[in-house]
């Protein structure tokens, strides 16, 4: 870990000039050039790679992907539903015959097949906000112009420059457990002296290059309240501003969280909505995924102490998205 | 490789006989037990993932999707189109600053988000086909009833039965480079021998557990001529019948090429449509990877000699799915 | 009005057997040929839209439709949702300019387009069932197997084939106004008497070729208490099964309500769901209408003392559909 | 009619200063009130109603729409593609008894229904262009902004308010018929002495208030053609320039064509797409109905000689809305 620049210090009630400051201190802007679009993501190199390979052990594999379908905990905010699920053809249609009528020109040759079709919000369940996802002061990542991402989507840094980047290694921080807690509670910050203690706790460290994983739990409470609540947009447990520069310092290539938007909410920063979006995706260019299933992983790593793995978690190469449903897997 | 049946002889003409045959030569129904839905994925072992891993020597990583959108190569056929991308909310609303307006309820405060969805035909790019995609007799993989896959999808044999499972040693079979061509033209059949004496031309064996992935470099004559053409199924080079019994004894976990549908069209029996579909998918229970690009990978093979690598591409946990996109890692 | 065959007693416990033995009294097959799709629309004679247009007196114009969009009653039952509005390129593209770039090749010949698409459930707002909407012991109006009704839509009895045909004269029953309450609470039953007198009460009488439009009120209660509640598929006010004879003897054309489902839920066959909807749509091949925004009609035809008027209500030719949108027209 | 300002000579090379004086001539802004968004609807009277019902004579019906579904016109242009029809649930469901598990909670009922979804861009067949579809210098109809038309959609001008405005007196101008061709050419410009040309020749006069629908044609030459070749976007006869103050002059209410794009392609002027459009739409506050299927309702006319009618074609009342399908009534 290099720490390229002063802290900043977090006032007591920090507003948007904090985030201003957060944002500058924590900038990557041309750091890659001026026409870079990968971001954080640079800081993966191809021993990096190699060296998480390492790391697989056992040969478990853990899916961190929640179901894509009805059951997902989208209300409808920001225009985001769950995903709608569709049969083209279906196996009653192989049943009935009609298929070979529907389909195959009326002309039987034995064979009956089923097809399917998702409509699906990219913001929707387990995700990768792309580079594209958060402007701020009409700037998204690198400096380019916020009208880069137009109708048709994305012309920069869209989430397709990311399909093969995603593959390094992988740390889970399982902050509840450090602590001794079944899960956060909604609205509990977590700053970086507790991304420390957890680190101390787990005995791994994090740095240049890695993929951050932080566990909050409220997946866990959801599931035990048989709910998903307010989980989409309401009260949450998640990242405090002061991480900003923790995360930056250590060259972290991109964080994942099983929240529905990573930091915590309510935010520190009354007057600002989501400010660690800003700070991260459009100033220091870092990845961010949320809705992340992290407790089959996180009670795996607590059972036998490693808490690193080879982690692969590419996003679908879609043209112009500002986003990617996402099945990352773990695998130690 | 335990060969555990007698040779099929194919005949000059085959016809369904013959894939009834085939299919029951390569049945694994019953062999992981009657409420199994993972067919031949069953072949993959943890110990296979640790052993996968340690072929990862240079990092270099390969992503084996086409892009997701309206480039693909859907031209209508079986209801399949190319995926269709809106936007919810897009950067010139935040430059506008009617997203205050739209989603913020008026109150502005300083962030500016993009949202957008996909309309996903799951068979319409790179995908992966689960074992309830194809039915044959009345009956998908394991004798389950094709009612299994109903208006909302399928309940048995669905894709996200498979969503931490594709995580293995894959190899890549490069059949046109084998044989000198730059690809194979569309209506040529990759025959047992074909890939036996691609194995010895790469010096790489494949078995127990294997994804094993098929170049036929259509994909590569698609560029050449500029145009997807007849690819969306229409003629193309892909296996032959007897490669069936070839797969089955190897215990391969999961096969994929880089074609619209695996195997050759025209089939080799006029009477049945897509006879390796039947047997492989319904009987075998193998997954079958769809319209992966194989071309970058098939290179940097080639230059190095390496034909195995580290290989993950969980398809996303669609609820009910008979596919799913899915954006390969190779991982060398 | 021609009573064409003895009344069926309707017994305190209705169930199955009343069922088919009002479908059977009430049914339609082969009335107009053996290749009918039309059902009772063929009571609508040219004549009979002369006469209707006849009764514009005084050139008021009343839509019946609710708003399609995000605002409508449906909850996720039967896979509808409520319809879902997307731009493709919008005002905001036009003022950054963006549309240029996106949907003209770059090249700027001063017009701005916007353009928009839905997601648009059949069943989900203001809508005719077509007579391949429902199907009982197999069949569809006329005898038709279920099967005509495949994957790809309705090869017979869709809502296509109606597309010119419901246009004519159109007649409010008022039913609460008549009993002088506001609306009808849900799970009341309107029965064929309540229907003569609600005529009686307002002076009119309905007959051959008629479209009856049946207020019940209760989406004035939904408006009162400012909530959908259980409008889409709750309790609700509706006709009762003796209606069914009511309405077949008086060869009317077409019938709709304000409600979610036409019939009154709970049903008063608790082994049958929706018995009316197996009756009318399936065997008196009668279309219905539902979710028809009828107060602002009532109120005028309260203050002018005519419940009649001219009704124009086609639906969208959807080819295949088994339902459609529509947005009819009341005028006076 | 009363010309209210001097006639526009329109110069042998037209360019956007044409269009800008004749948009000025033309322009409605201001006419019904700074908060008017109905534009030339506004001439539709009550008592035009009253007289248009009184056109009724045969009782014949026309629906003027084209199908709607993946055998429309469109080819990808400005995103728009033909609608897509799904069912949710189908006839071979209920013949599976699927239905029951998969809608019903297993409880089975009797009844069996079918349920269906469309996704459908609003320009993609018959349909009529809301105010907010087109924008000239940053305004739409009436002054207002561009932004007005946001991410969800248009919240002054939409294709709502309309809902219940667009019935009343119809004229059909047969312009081939008149010049004794089967259709005009792709290319074919429509000027004002055509269209003095077709009203002598019919024996009809248009009006205030009217809807006035042009037949070039163009859809009969497609079928004739057996495809619609570059019908949706492509050469087309239609309106041409100097017809604006025709319109305007007369205080019609609305204009529809059986072609894409209502005016001639390629447009009279080639610095301006579409400034018909520009005039019309923006200025004018005219709604414009395209693709339009006049043919039957053309032979009609010729056979009987009545060219006026009875005009029922409300759009659906889309919230947001920038076009609406619409199955227009032509009610002679």
């Amino acid at each position: 870990m290099s720490v390229r620049a002063p802290a900043i210090e977090i006032p007591a009630q920090p507003d948007i000039d904090t985030v201003r400051r957060l944002a500058e201190r924590c900038s990557n802007w041309g750091r890659w050039g001026t026409d870079d679009q990968l971001g954080t993501l640079n800081h993966i190199q191809p021993s990096d790679v190699v060296a998480a390979a390492g790391l697989v052990r056992s040969g478990r594999v853990f899916s961190l992907s929640i179901p894509v379908g009805e059951s997902g905990p989208q209300t409808g905010g920001f225009g985001r539903f769950n995903p709608i699920h569709l049969m083209i053809r279906d196996g009653n249609a192989a049943v009935t015959g009609t298929v070979v009528r529907d389909f195959y020109g009326g002309r039987d040759r034995y064979i009956r097949g089923t097809d399917d079709l998702l409509i699906l919000p990219l913001q929707s369940g387990t995700q990768w906000d792309a580079l594209s996802h958060i402007i701020f002061d009409g700037k998204i990542y690198n400096g380019y112009d916020a009208t880069s991402v137009g109708s048709k989507g994305a012309i920069l840094n869209d989430i397709a420059v990311a399909s093969e980047r995603i593959v390094g290694r992988g740390v889970l921080l399982d902050v509840p457990r450090a602590l001794g807690l079944p899960w956060l509670e909604p609205g509990h910050q977590i700053h970086a002296a507790d991304l420390d203690a957890c680190l101390e706790a787990q005995g791994v460290e994090v740095g240049r290059g890695d993929i951050v994983l932080i566990r909050t739990g409220q997946m866990a409470q959801c599931r035990d309240a048989g709910s998903w609540g307010a989980y989409a947009g309401g009260s949450a447990p998640g990242l405090a501003l002061d991480t900003a520069t923790w995360i930056f310092d250590r060259d972290i290539a991109a964080v994942a969280t099983d929240t529905w938007g990573m930091e915590v909410l309510p935010n520190e920063t009354p007057d600002v909505f989501q400010p660690m979006h800003i700070i991260l995706l459009v100033h220091a260019g870092l990845m961010v995924g949320e809705i992340f299933e992290l407790e089959a992983l996180a009670d795996d790593c607590a059972a036998d102490g490693q808490y690193e793995f080879l982690f692969s978690a590419p996003p679908l190469p879609i043209t112009g998205g500002v986003g990617s449903p996402v099945n990352p897997m773990a695998i130690k």
